[in-house]
């Protein structure tokens, strides 16, 4: 198993991406000097499928192994499930060698992040995400964080994890809707870097639907490596970093909107991007053919392109404000220019809004 | 006024020390490239006294203020006062470019600066200390907390500030007590790092109590110059930057241990670097005579020295336990070898409470 590398200085880690390699992780965080103490996070319906491998492997490598169960859902990704986390870190006297791994979606990834980025002002912790879109975007690249009850992820950190273990295994018993929500993300990397992964994705979507092996890893790995190479350039999202919220900004107000309801994470990115890809056009940024590629990929992976007609694009553009990607008023979107380039543009409100209208 | 800068590459920050300077802060948030939009994070107390200028500077340097009062006193080094931040920043609609400013003592100043840590993933925070310790020690180096009802400074996060304004006019009026106790961190750094540093205060000690502009300002800029080193050295205290917790070890555990009551974190200081210095004398690192010069500066300066007889040793020692700086069972502790120079040592529990007995 060759990792791919995320290069950060003394921050660096490997991600490593295969098939039934949860047993490896005792070995892999002895490789990477983790100390002995080992807290894993994660809830109860990951834990029952993946929580014993994972423990015997720690075990078997001589690590000290306490679990801390978490309540599943979009909903406790809250500053009081952190909370558990260090009552129970305090409780069984963590020290500043001890590590976390983060075994589940992208809830318990942020949240287990998190709670090591500012537990003894900052623990190592290990990803281990179970879900196509933890294991294609939130468990690279170190953004941590909570919900607020006004937005996501308005309180958070950068904190880099010290190894990423993917395992393609994981996602036999993930939810249709779930596998196919964390595809519009491999989508978004080949729009935004990669041609050829866009066009891999449409001519092997069957295969990746029905869980095929060797087209999984692939594109599970390049997606990471694509990852990687920005988050290098901009690790805090100084700028180019937000290339990655490509779809997003429509996307996470979307969420909001619908109260986190009516859409998987995925689902509000793919409509984003969609919408991002139109205003692409209308830009003159991108051309009529790469659109429709889009529009139509996005559509035979089974996920939705329109805003839904109950949405007021007004009430959307409102949410877009409080989102962290504002600034000065204007609001910064991420077009695409074709397929596999991407260009930054702001847009006030009523832009947005004249631009959305149908 | 020439700064002292603390050297972290695209890091680095500038440390003003001067006397009457809080109505320069607008001009030099601007010079440090600040956004339009910040927050005060502030106490009633030090608000009356200090606010007025301060805001003013800044509305007539273009900055759009807002003010957040939280309640006085180490209790309230929670997450809740956290929580009021945060809701504070998400209503007024803060965006990454905004920033914070900590007017006031080490809790102001922690406070803020971890909700300035986690807000956003990261905004940027100026320290305005107004008590000695704070100026001394606390605004400088980029450690942010909370306490957990365990133990004090359990979550935090490094984050350095962008600036720090020193201001020792705000020492008028300080109780006494609390600059006496401030003091205690400039013996300090005497100790671990300058002699000549140490010598100074041993000559000037009547004049710094009567609050003398000149070999305040001396004091006060020498303490934050050799921090800024240690910092510089060791950012994220792997192993150099605890010789600045030299009499901590000791002190952390007698706070915690009395409750927060007894004593300010300047005297439990005190007696732990007497102590550390006791120990250091027995380990053969210490001759007698830089002990006896210790122990008899701080008590000129009107600060404790002896371990008080209703705290047990074993007590103590079991509270070190909690505290970050403990591995794999043994606890270390910085001593000192003479005046200007520390020496690590892991101690066992049970041969710190050897040491520890009269």
């Amino acid at each position: 198993m060759r990792p791919i590398t995320v290069n950060l200085g003394d921050r660096s880690y490997p991600i490593y991406v295969g098939e039934d390699i949860l047993a490896e992780i005792g070995k892999l965080m002895r490789q990477a000097g983790l100390g002995e103490k080992v807290g894993i996070v994660t809830d109860a319906k990951v834990a029952g499928l993946y929580l014993k491998p994972v423990e015997e492997s720690l075990r078997r490598s001589g690590f000290g192994v306490s679990t801390v169960f978490l309540p599943e859902g979009e909903e406790h990704k809250s500053r009081d499930s952190v909370s558990a986390i260090y009552d129970r870190l305090v409780s069984e006297r963590f020290e500043r060698s001890s590590s976390l791994i983060a075994l589940g979606g992208g809830v318990i990834g942020d949240l287990t992040g998190f709670a090591a980025a500012t537990f003894l002002r900052g623990i190592a912790y290990v990803q281990v995400p179970t879900t196509l879109l933890a294991q294609v975007d939130s468990s690279v690249g170190g953004k941590t964080g909570v919900n607020h009850r006004e937005g996501k992820n308005l309180i958070g950190a950068f904190h880099q994890p010290r190894l990423v273990l993917i395992d393609v295994a994981a996602l036999r018993s993930l939810p249709r809707r779930e596998l196919v929500a964390g595809l519009a993300e491999v989508i978004k990397y080949g729009i935004i870097a990669d041609p050829g992964l866009f066009a891999f994705v449409e001519e092997k979507l069957e295969s990746l639907l029905a869980l095929e092996r060797e087209p999984l890893v692939e594109v599970i790995a390049v997606s990471c490596a694509i990852k990687a190479k920005v988050v290098e350039a901009d690790e805090r999202e100084s700028d180019y970093r937000s290339v990655l919220n490509f779809g997003h900004t429509v996307g996470h107000a979307l969420e909001s909107l619908t109260g986190y309801e009516e859409f998987l994470h995925g689902e509000a990115v793919a409509i984003g991007m969609v919408q991002a890809a139109s205003i692409s056009v209308r830009q003159g940024y991108c051309d009529q053919e790469s659109f429709e590629r889009i529009r139509r990929l996005v559509s035979r992976a089974g996920l939705p392109t329109e805003i839904p007609d109950h949405v007021e694009p007004q009430e959307l553009v409102k949410r877009m404000e409080v989102d962290k990607k504002s600034a000065g008023g204007k609001i910064k979107f991420v077009l695409c220019a074709g397929i596999g380039k991407t260009q930054f543009h702001w847009l006030s409100p009523a832009e947005i809004v004249a631009k959305l209208a149908p």
